[in-house]
């Protein structure tokens, strides 16, 4: 009898915080109108709600001054040929920045302002993101097969703009192209 | 002949930001006043003006709603039987907070409010430490060999108050003890 390659798991140092206040799970359903391929979308739903993207918070008073942290944790997985990605938003506090810290995977940051400039940053292991006061911003995972692991800090009494994006998503689309990751202009914006 | 053992470096991941603004080099000099054994220091100061600590500032505009961050590297090192540290500040926006992530090495926050509350935390590679709005703040090296390295991030308004904490010290001190390290009361305080 052949003896087959094997695999186990050595223990890796562990994404998820010591100390969390609240853990947050967002599932395909939320994303509702938020991916390009809405068939596809509609076809995956009606199969799974899958997991897509998880949020460990640490949580401290919500005024300035302060700063709310924690991990956030984006699945690998595509939509169609869109990868999977947070909600994304503005602060409601719009002149207030934020930090992030990519632990582990890979992926982007797409960030735009509401003059409509629009700026993608790559994010793998070490990079230091850092989100300039009034730019909206959304994580995606383009690891096959680990997820995209980053640290967060936010100004304690920023908040959170979902509903802005939510209309019509981001202007730029991260895409799994035939001759690989693509970056193209979102057809919703005309 | 003997054929002795050798040593050589492998690269290490790089500690030193790809994007630095300014870089701050404190040497012993200063530090006068601040270690509790001033013949040492004195006697240590007369031969070489040791480098005790290095920080690589990523620079943002001063306001607030934007972060400063950056690297700090405390060197190992003792004098008398008190570790090489920060000078150590308060924000001079008092009600402002500050994030450390460490990175590399071993060491400890001294922290201490203006109503006289202490707190020691110590620092590993892989820790965050949260100081909140109120508390100074002196980061301390206790490896024998390597440097303790945070990456750390602050409000952009903060400022810096290191007058209050030049006159005393801190409250306690991180001591080089015959049993081990040793977190005591400084005697300078009555």
């Amino acid at each position: 009898m052949t003896d087959f390659p094997f695999s186990f798991v050595l223990p890796q140092p562990n994404v998820i915080p010591s100390r969390v206040d609240n853990h947050i799970v967002r599932n395909l359903s939320s994303l509702k109108g938020q991916f390009l391929d809405q068939d596809t979308y509609n076809e995956m739903l009606s199969k799974d709600d899958s997991l897509i993207y998880e949020v460990y918070e640490v949580k401290r008073p919500e005024i300035e001054g302060e700063f709310l942290m924690g991990i956030s944790i984006v699945h690998p997985g595509k939509v169609g040929k869109e990868f999977y990605m947070t909600k994304g938003h503005y602060h409601t506090v719009i002149d207030t920045a934020e930090i992030y810290y990519c632990m582990r995977g890979e992926g982007f940051m797409v960030m735009e302002t509401p003059e409509g400039e629009t700026c993608v940053e790559p994010l793998s292991p070490g990079s230091v993101l850092y989100v300039p006061p009034r730019w909206a911003h959304r994580s995606i995972c383009t690891s096959r097969q680990e997820d995209l692991v980053t640290f967060f800090a936010y100004p304690g009494n920023a908040g959170h703009d979902y509903g802005t994006i939510e209309k019509l998503g981001f202007r730029k689309l991260v895409l799994d192209g035939e001759k690989g990751i693509e970056i193209v202009d979102n057809p919703r914006f005309g």
